[in-house]
């Protein structure tokens, strides 16, 4: 078991009732990472789903979780052999933390009847750039669980040269060796750096919603994360994020509204 | 008040419990359309919440409600000064039928700080063709409630020419003159045919999820639907639409996960 596997890890204590533990390991600064918190309410989620895959996941933040003990409380809606449909709950101190609606259902190997191959273009591994390691005060523990390669002009902002768009562009796998899977996923879409900040916006930017589609399993090796957004307005934006396989497949497809940050 | 707005009336009878009345109008071809049921859902999660614009919307469409009386269950999960969450259930027979999770919050008029106008450009709307009238017996008295007009090859499949990719593309006004609003998007975002009708399928494609996002409130006039596909696979597709609005602002996003036909 690896320690993603296990900080991601949820107990059935009852019917629908899972104990989880929040791991300080994957905080943001303060808050745990909304992909972290996604990946531990799908692993209650499958377990209590006739289905083996997670393959639609909307999500609403309502609050920050601190680590520790928590609880998913999985309330199925609907079952039936194609999809299964459920409510599944990140309580902590008996509070809604997180509100998701989940879809599972069995994906298989089947060659695509269509598949669009079109994406901007990634330079080799070896030409894109990691982040600099966080500063030890500033709680940014996630960084030190994930091995992520930046397409260099995405992350110009770090030296003040923004490109102007909302965009973010990474290769991404676990730190410690892991193959990729849904719940692996449902980190990466949420992993990269928010959009806005090629936009030239910085500071806190909360996810405030978020809905992704687990497409087909991934193959093992590195996966792609391209993140681009259509419009920062009024305070809001939103971040899309595909997720490519090692094999040239399309795994995840998401998309978050978040609040630009102040800072 | 226009017919759209009586057939998405929700009224007041309890603290988060309103009643509908599902308007036969609406059906295509038996179900009635999932973008006319977001908009009886919405009527009742806007009223119910402290602000004005349902900036989110993530629906699971567990079963096809008939057309009658119905009920929408609001549960509200948190209220702040910037946005407030719900969890809105359609309910008919006290059978859930459609469960949502809503984000509102209040948009104003402010400029965009970024905004992305790269799309695929559309004819001019005289070169554009309008579908044949459905065959009374097919039960699709949703079309005379719309005005479309298609980009002619986004319909080829008609006459049997798919483009071989999935898209499609519409002009797009409500037949009663009304102006859009949040719940004219609300339809418009369900409202073309599938996507995978261009890629070479057909037959009833149920929606199985859709989140969509309001981005602006749109302006008077013709509204353009955009709609795309980036996979279709296992049995499974999925469905982008971008609604713009006559000034050429993005007002909406939408991605539905949906089944390929067996038809």
């Amino acid at each position: 078991m690896t320690k993603f596997d296990e900080a991601t890890q949820a107990i059935r204590i009852d019917e629908g009732v899972y104990d989880v533990c929040l791991d300080p390991g994957y905080s943001i600064g303060g808050p745990l990472n909304g992909g972290y918190l996604m990946a531990v309410l799908l692993r209650a989620a499958v377990d209590a789903s006739p289905h083996a895959h997670p393959v639609s996941t909307a999500v609403q933040f309502l609050r920050a979780p601190r680590p520790g003990p928590a609880k998913v409380v999985v309330e199925p809606l609907k079952a039936g052999g194609t999809a299964a449909f459920a409510r599944v709950r990140l309580v902590q101190d008996d509070v809604a933390q997180l509100e998701s609606l989940v879809t599972t259902a069995t994906l298989t190997d089947a060659e695509p009847i269509y598949a669009d191959k079109s994406v901007i273009g990634m330079p080799d591994i070896a030409e894109c750039s990691k982040l600099p390691d966080p500063k030890p005060e500033s709680g940014m523990t996630l960084n030190a669980q994930l091995e992520m390669r930046f397409d260099p002009p995405t992350i110009g902002w770090l030296h003040g040269r923004p490109t102007g768009r909302p965009e973010a562009r990474a290769y991404f796998r676990m730190a410690e060796p892991q193959d990729p899977d849904p719940f692996v996923l449902a980190l990466a879409v949420d992993a990269l750096p928010p959009v806005v900040f090629s936009a030239g916006q910085r500071g806190w930017a909360p996810t405030v919603d978020l809905t992704w589609h687990l497409r087909a399993l991934p193959a093992p090796g590195w996966l792609t994360l391209l993140g681009s957004g259509r419009l920062v307005a009024d305070g809001w934006f939103d971040e899309e994020v595909e997720v490519w396989d090692s094999a040239g497949r399309l795994v995840a497809q998401s998309r978050q509204l978040a609040r630009v940050g102040r800072g």
